[in-house]
Order: structure tokens, then C-alpha cells, then sequence
């Protein structure tokens, strides 16, 4: 295993403590592994938590700050964090107005919020909403979850829901506009290699030299199929494809195109792939309105990319264009 | 060779395609291979050109635009433009202020830079003025090299230089800034796997599974040594003694410390080691006044880690806040 890491029980505590001395307009609760904003809850304003098993950064670490989320949990790798965590989280943020849980659709995350809503709620009384993001088309039931998981959309929910509450939205209108994007919201990944979990200290699978898989998890759960390498325009038909038969994507204002890089895929593949991507959208009638295009949502060292569409409408395209001010995502301000 | 591509001859023009259209703000000159910031050239402004071999993205074409750079010509992957995208660049970018070549010191890079300066001068009279970076400690005289190779300094010197120039100062006064920054930059990288050139299908060099190698250069080229793999804190000794025994850090207002992936290395790992850098510097008495921590100048698919230091004072801090809005960099606009 060729990492850059010290013991690896000790990597999530050894890079939140980088995270800090690098962003100091953050806090970080290094006991309780949370990632708050350095200004601390805002009366009137809904809190927003997010959180999940470490190794996707910069999510979702660094999304928060003004714009975005107000607080993050951060799991051991690829594994959910515990409740303990996101009470933490959740009373750290509550300024009053309630606070919106933003869950990916795995088991143990879901499950774990799940639990941290009910504590909070007998220990304080403070209002939470949880929104669970399922966006991903690949497969249905997956090695860590009920149903679909929850991948690219979250990204660009969070921004979006992140201006809503910025603007002193109730609790009620950020979770329904967080629901809607989930619903506009639809991925599809695939993997060139695998990542390694520096505890397992070797490949999560195998996946042979002239293969890559198509609809990887971004954990390394199995896709829907093995197939021998191609060329980036067929890798593009492949994620694109599936996505535009899940949902209509035409009409509307068009679509915020996120292609993300899942960790050891550089940029220069990046902008390679965006490319057909976006003839492909063309050749669909589908036109882009925004696009994304970088590791934002990672896999540890996996080699692969992710694609999300998301339909936007007007008030999307206002919420994504405010400013947003946060380690992986800013502009505006 | 696993990499999201299609012909590998046409990846720098692929490449540039779906980087305009994630950037509509830039307008990308595809047949010079040449970024050049939307808003075309302001009057009275001294124009800043850099370009080198593709393949370190986002450098230079993702720091594009209002306070970095105003053209970046691409090369093909890790060769030099010609003069003729130069020449493009810099007739693109005059506003009658001059124009200066920030360019890092690689043989092919330093004479093309040269000869399309003295094709500018010869053509249209613009005043040009060159810059060569050169803040590498690992070697002296490389692969591609007479001198020290230019790296991480490159991508600070140009936001630092950038804001100069957006404040209107003249060439002499840009230029003399840009070799203050490159006095005041020191750099030094290693690598856990090698790098794979599209066009050559194979890895630049074998390092075996338990070896890394100390002194990279962003191209692949030899370091100072091979060593067996070691952990974070180790490797950060190894990176920051050699910058430190070559220039005095401490006094001044601190440094920028600059942690900068290779393309393969994800940001969980970049913050491990920026908390191991900055532990070290905090022992040799030398302050961070500001850090950066992330793949900035990638060497394709290259697992591995730079760092840069730059010793500050108030003037270099203040215009390293200035506002930024680039692909790769953006803050406080």
C-alpha cells in the first residue's frame, strides 16, 4: 500500500488536524470530528449537517462555510459516523430556526442520523429534518444500502440548499427545496481501479488491467457490469445513457453537469471526459447550464469518475450562482 | 494503460474542448492551444503569459482570468509550446503595458519563450520581459534542465504577480516582483508511483511497490534518491529539511506553505501531510501565514507530493489575498 499517511487507525484524526491548520476560518472539533463554520450558528438560520465515512474529501469537510453546510461529521474511512458525532453537530449549529440533516442513502448513515434526530430531539427539543439522497442510477440494493445510493447529487444539493438557508428560509422550504433536488438529481459512476482503505491495506477488489467497471459505488460496491477498456467517448455513453433513460432532462432550464474525479484521475482526464459528456447532452437536446468538472466527491485512490445531471430550473440556477464560500467550493464572494 | 481518454494524440485537444466548455467565462484558442481570459487584454495593463508542457492541470490554463494570468499556452503533454502559440498569447494579451513570460526553467520551455519573445519584438514592438522560475532544491542540472527546475513557486508567483498587475503597475515594477517571488520560493516533491505519458502507453519509470522516490521532478525526471516507503511524518522531514537548510525562513511575516498533490494523491493524504509540514515548521520557528493544500500542478496520474515555501512579508501577503477569479484558484470576488 503506497499511501501518504501515518498509522492508518490514526488518518482521519491526523488529516482533520491538516484540514485545520489549513482552513482556519473553520473549527474543528477534533474530539468530536465535526467540521463547523469558525462564526458559529447564525440565529433565525436553518443549520445544515452533513457528514459520512471519510475518504470522499472534500466532501463534506470541506463544503462547509457561509454558502453551504454549517457542519460535517467525519466517519472513520467508509464507515458512517456514530450519533454521538452528529448531536454534536446538530446542537453546535442550531441557531433556532431547526436544523436539516443531509443523509446519503447508506444503511449505516441513515440509520445513524436516524438516532441522532431522536436524541437531539429528547435532549433538546431542537427541530431536525432529514433529507436521504438516493441519486444514483447504477443498481438498486447495494452492498450498504436499501435502495439507491446516494452520490454526485449531494454535492450539488448541498450547495444549492446551502443558499436557501443562507437567505433565512424556514426549516419546512429548505427541506422540501432539499427533496426537490434530489428528485431533479441523477449519477452514474465508473472505476479504472480500485481505492485501497489504508486498514484493509489492500485493493477493496481486482479489477484486471484491460477492465473497468461500470456503475462502481463510491465505497468500491460492485456496479452493473465489467467491461474491457474504452475510449472516453464510449465511457461517456455509458454513464450518460442510463442517466437520461432514468429521468427526463430536457425542458427546464437546462442542467448543472457535474463530472467528478474520484481521486487518482487528474483534471487533464477530467476535461477529456466533460467534453463527451456534453456532445452527448447536445446530440440529447439537453443543454447545460452550469458545469462542475473535479475531484469533489472522492474514493480514496480509486482511478474512475463520476457523472451527475441535475434539471434546473430558475430559482436552482440563482441558489447555485450565490456565493458560496467554502475549502472546495467558492465563488461570488 | 488505464485513463480516461480517446486517441492519446488528440488529448491536449480534448482536453482543451471540455475545459471551454466548463469555463465559459475563458475563450480557449483551440488552433494555438491557447487560454486566454474572456474580457481580452485592458488597456494599460501589463499582460501575464505562462504555458508549458500539458499534463500539470490546473497549471497554467486553469489560472486564467481576473487576477492571475491573462494567456496560457498549452504544449502537448510534458513538451514544450512552440513560439507560435507564444507569439499568439502575447499579441493576445498586450494592452500597450507590456507583457511578461512567467516561465519555469526547463530548457525547451526558457528557448521557446525567447524565441517568440524576439518574434513579438521583431513583429509588433511589444515590450516583453521574461521571468524564469526556478525554485527546485532536489537537483541542480536535470533531465530537461540546465540550473534548478522550476515547480510549485510557479503557481503562487503567478496569483502574487497577478495582482500586481491588476493594480496597474508597470512592467519594470511586475517583473522585479515576480524575481522577488521566485527568491523567495524553495520546492521539493516526491513520488509513490511513476507517472504514465499517453502517447508512450507505459510508466516514465519503475518504483517498486515498496520504494518512493525522494526529489521528483514534475515530468518524471530522477530525484536525489530512492528510499523504502516511510510514513507521513518521515516524508515531510524529508522535504521540508532540504528547503529549509537552503534558505533562511524565519523573520518575515511567515510563509505561504504550499502542499501540492501530483495528481494520483488524494486530498485526505494532502492534509495528513500538511499537518506533518506544519508541525515541522512550527519546531524550526518558521510561522504559516497562509497555506494551500491541494493538486494545483499535477504530473498526470502520478501518486505524490510537493512542497513549496515562500517567505512572505506584507506587501507579497497582501497581494496574495487580493481577489482571484481562476478555474484553480478563486477567493474574495
Amino acid at each position: 500500500m503506497k499511501k501518504l499517511i501515518n498509522d492508518p487507525a490514526d488518518v482521519v484524526a491526523d488529516a482533520l488536524r491538516g484540514m485545520a491548520l489549513a482552513h482556519p476560518e473553520l473549527r474543528v472539533d477534533h474530539e468530536n470530528r465535526v467540521v463547523f463554520r469558525g462564526e458559529g450558528p447564525r440565529q433565525g438560520k436553518v443549520g445544515l449537517v452533513s457528514g459520512g465515512g471519510s475518504g470522499h474529501e472534500p466532501m463534506h469537510g470541506g463544503f462547509v462555510g457561509r454558502g453551504m453546510l454549517d457542519a460535517a461529521c467525519a466517519g472513520e474511512v467508509f464507515t458512517s459516523p456514530v450519533p454521538d458525532q452528529m448531536v454534536a453537530a446538530t446542537q453546535g449549529v442550531d441557531g433556532g430556526a431547526g436544523v436539516l440533516h443531509i443523509v446519503k442513502n447508506y444503511t449505516g448513515d441513515v440509520m445513524n442520523f436516524e438516532m441522532a434526530a431522536e436524541l437531539v430531539a429528547a435532549e433538546s427539543g431542537a427541530e431536525v429534518v432529514t433529507v436521504v439522497v438516493d441519486d444514483d442510477v447504477a443498481v438498486t440494493d447495494s452492498l450498504y444500502t436499501a435502495g439507491r445510493r446516494g452520490v454526485g447529487t449531494t454535492v450539488l444539493l448541498e450547495k444549492i440548499v446551502g443558499a436557501a438557508a443562507e437567505e433565512g428560509r424556514p426549516l419546512a422550504e429548505v427541506a422540501d427545496l432539499a427533496r426537490r433536488v434530489d428528485d431533479a438529481g441523477r449519477s452514474m459512476g465508473m472505476a479504472l481501479t480500485s481505492c485501497t482503505v489504508p486498514a484493509a491495506g489492500k485493493p477493496t477488489f481486482d479489477l484486471p488491467e484491460d477492465q473497468m467497471e461500470i456503475g462502481i459505488g463510491i465505497h468500491g460496491e460492485p456496479g452493473r457490469r465489467r467491461v474491457p477498456l474504452a475510449p472516453a467517448r464510449e465511457v461517456a455513453e455509458m454513464l450518460v445513457e442510463p442517466i437520461l433513460s432514468d429521468l427526463a432532462f430536457t425542458g427546464g432550464e437546462g442542467v448543472i453537469c457535474f463530472v467528478n474525479g474520484l481521486g487518482a484521475t487528474p483534471l487533464l482526464e477530467l476535461y477529456v471526459l466533460h467534453a463527451e459528456v456534453a456532445a452527448l447532452l447536445d446530440k440529447a437536446g439537453v443543454g447545460i447550464a452550469r458545469s462542475l468538472v473535479g475531484p469533489y466527491m472522492t474514493s480514496l485512490d480509486m482511478a474512475g469518475a463520476t457523472v451527475t445531471l441535475l434539471r434546473c430550473d430558475d430559482e436552482l440556477l440563482r441558489l447555485w450562482d450565490a456565493p458560496v464560500v467554502t475549502p472546495g467550493l467558492r465563488w461570488g464572494a
